[in-house]
Parts: C-alpha cells; sequence; structure tokens
C-alpha cells in the first residue's frame, strides 16, 4: 500500500496551499478562527451553544460546522447566530481547507470577530489537515475516560488549547483528574487546560482565553 | 484532490482481498470473528473486560486491539485473557486487514471460540475497511448525546448488531431514547438493538446475543 504515500502528501501539500489563503483572508478581515477538534459526543455543539449565547453582544460570531450527515448541529447553532454554514462530509472523516474554502464564501468575514470551525467528531484524522485557523483546540470530556489525552498525542501535541468537559459528571464515572493533567502536561506544557462543564453553564475559563485571544489578534494586527 | 480517488480505490480492492484470506483463516479455525467500532470513550475495551471475565470458562476468547498510541488496551484486557495483541496506529485512524493479519499470527486461533478486533476509536473510518469478520458491531453511548446514530449512518447501515452503552448515566445527561431508537431503526431493521451498562455490569443482551452467533457459526460450519 506504498502508492498512497506521495498521494497523500500531495493532498497535504494542496491542502496546506488552501490553508495559507485561508489564514490570509482571515487575517485581512480581522476574524479570529478557531478549529474546534474533539470526539463524536464530546459536547462540541453544546459548548458552541453557550459560547455563542454568552458572547452575545461582547463579539461577533459565526461557525462552520462539518458533521458527515445531517444539519442538525446547523439548525442547533442557528439559534444563536445568523452565521452558520453546515458542511455534511459524507464518508470523509475531517475537514479540509477546501471545503472551508467554500464554506466562508457564504459569510460575511469581515462582520465577524472570532469563526469557529467545528470539526467532524474524530480525534485523529482533523489533526493533519490545516484549515488556516489561527488556533486549533482538543476538547475531551470526563465520561470519555482519563486515558484519552495520552492515546491521542498527535491531537494533544499540536493543540493551542485543550478543554476538559463534562467535569458535572465526576461523580458518576471513573476519571483521575490528576493523571489525565499529568498526561496533558506530558506532551504539552505550553497550551492551557480549561475544565469546565457545559451542562452547569460553567465555561468561563474556555470563554476568557478566546476572547484575549481574538484581542491579542486584533492588537496584533493593527499595530 | 481527485487524484486520490483511484488511488482509494486500489488500497480498499487490496485491503478486500487480504480481509478474504483473514475470513477463510477464521472459519477454518472455527473462531467467530467480531469487528467493534465505537468512539473514543464509548466503553469498547470496558465492555470487552467484562465479556472476557463473562465468559471465562463458556467460551475461548481472544482480541486484537487498536489504538494511535499506547498499549494502556492491551494491557487491561491481558488481566483476563493471554491472547491479547496491541496494535499501535500511530496517525492512523483504523485498522486494516493487513494489520490484523499480522496480529493473528500471533494468536492460537484453533484455540479460541471467540475474536474481538476492537476497532480504533472513531465512528467513521473504520466503518469502509473489512477486517475479515463475521460481524461488525457498531457501540454507542449515552454520554455521547442521542443524535449519533443519525449522524453515523454509514456505521448503523452496516453493521450486524448496535450496542447502546453507559445506560446508567441516562439520569444525568440529556439523552432521548426512543429518539435514538428510531434513528437506529430508520437506517437498520435488522441489527439488533442493545442497550447495556458496563458499569453496572448489566451486558446480558450483548453476551447473550455474542454466544449465540458464534454458536450459530459453529453449527453452519460443521453441518
Amino acid at each position: 500500500m506504498n502508492v498512497t504515500v506521495p498521494v497523500v502528501e500531495n493532498v497535504l501539500k494542496v491542502n496546506d496551499e488552501i490553508a495559507l489563503l485561508n489564514r490570509r483572508m482571515f487575517s485581512e478581515a480581522h476574524v479570529y478562527v478557531i478549529d474546534l477538534i474533539g470526539a463524536p459526543g464530546s459536547g462540541k455543539t453544546a459548548l458552541l451553544e453557550l459560547t455563542l449565547e454568552q458572547l452575545t453582544g461582547i463579539a461577533r460570531t459565526g461557525v462552520v460546522v462539518g458533521d458527515p450527515a445531517t444539519a442538525r448541529d446547523g439548525q442547533r447553532l442557528a439559534r444563536f447566530t445568523r452565521h452558520v454554514v453546515q458542511i455534511n462530509t459524507g464518508h470523509g472523516c475531517h475537514l479540509d481547507a477546501n471545503q472551508v474554502r467554500q464554506a466562508i464564501t457564504r459569510l460575511p468575514l469581515s462582520d465577524l470577530d472570532i469563526l469557529v470551525i467545528e470539526n467532524v467528531g474524530n480525534l485523529i484524522c482533523p489533526v493533519g489537515f490545516d484549515l488556516g485557523q489561527h488556533a486549533k483546540v482538543g476538547l475531551f470530556s470526563v465520561s470519555e475516560g482519563d486515558d484519552k489525552a495520552a492515546k491521542h498525542p498527535h491531537l494533544v501535541l499540536t493543540a493551542n488549547a485543550l478543554i476538559l468537559n463534562k467535569i458535572d459528571l465526576l461523580p458518576y464515572v471513573p476519571f483521575d483528574v490528576p493523571r489525565f493533567r499529568e498526561d496533558v502536561r506530558h506532551l504539552n506544557q505550553m497550551a492551557p487546560l480549561m475544565e469546565v462543564s457545559v451542562a452547569r453553564r460553567q465555561i468561563d475559563p474556555w470563554t476568557h482565553w478566546l476572547l484575549a485571544q481574538a484581542d491579542k489578534a486584533q492588537t496584533n494586527a493593527s499595530s
């Protein structure tokens, strides 16, 4: 199966070139862009619903959301912002830069402060594809088990920030928080690890980080 | 990126040929083989630990387990059977027939009644790769949310059986069981949907189904 190697490199090269164009477009529009990566059911859409709600009046937000099928997530998010584009990937297991490029033609980028790209629920494949984002955020949840950072080192290594969601479930499932933190730190000393509960509406560490990053990007752009 | 299409077909063709060889080898050894597919944290390894424990003295079991990194799952399962092989896939997002072929050279197939292949935690990529298994089993869990069957139609459509795990968490997370069942039935009328709780050690529907299938395969082989 060595025949795939040069072609995969080729695809990644094309992807990276388009990602570069996306990144330039985002920077010119002064919109800060996140690629949110997490397992199916880690709570990506629920986190974004609450994020959009809490940022109303504070920042202008938009979302590009990828799923193999259905428009359910897009519909959920559309209750909180007009600027939502859903991408159905079919058998595709991740978003690529070209899909994002198509999607953002339907968004008024210059009218947005923050754009979140909710990637397809998958801890592996999305990691290798640059979308042109400014920061990659990895989302884990307590109900997945405390071994998931160690098992997905490539995501943890390359993430700019990490979120642990569903800490409200700690009394009901086995999850060794110190062990999880240690696995994360072992792989990545730089990325903040933000522990949140969407169910309890406690996501301040994440929204504060997000706003601070977006502000910083804005300041850098104008200086 | 159309260049990938013929190559992917090529890879799939090679994979299918090796899967055919695997299947023949499994049948000759009279071992019944499951490909277990579920999201990260759906409880695949925990389900298998309990399954191996409960089948002790009833059926001779073995496991091939795939993960991007670490040998943690293999070590957990080795407490219940001597016949465990761990495959680390690195950046690979699913097992393929050739990896399984390598792994089973290290197992005494003829001494086993049931072999479970625990696929990499991923609801998308593993679905398209035949490993030579007799049945494909899709595992979902309550904490992932009730929309996951509809969002992963390809897995639900092609599974021979489906499991919903973590029903003990129903009081603590929003999950509409009738909606989930309806989504499953809409896609697949044939596959049984078995609702279990590994945490409460209640997995009878699954172990009964597994033993019945293995018996049936045995009977068919000797008739």
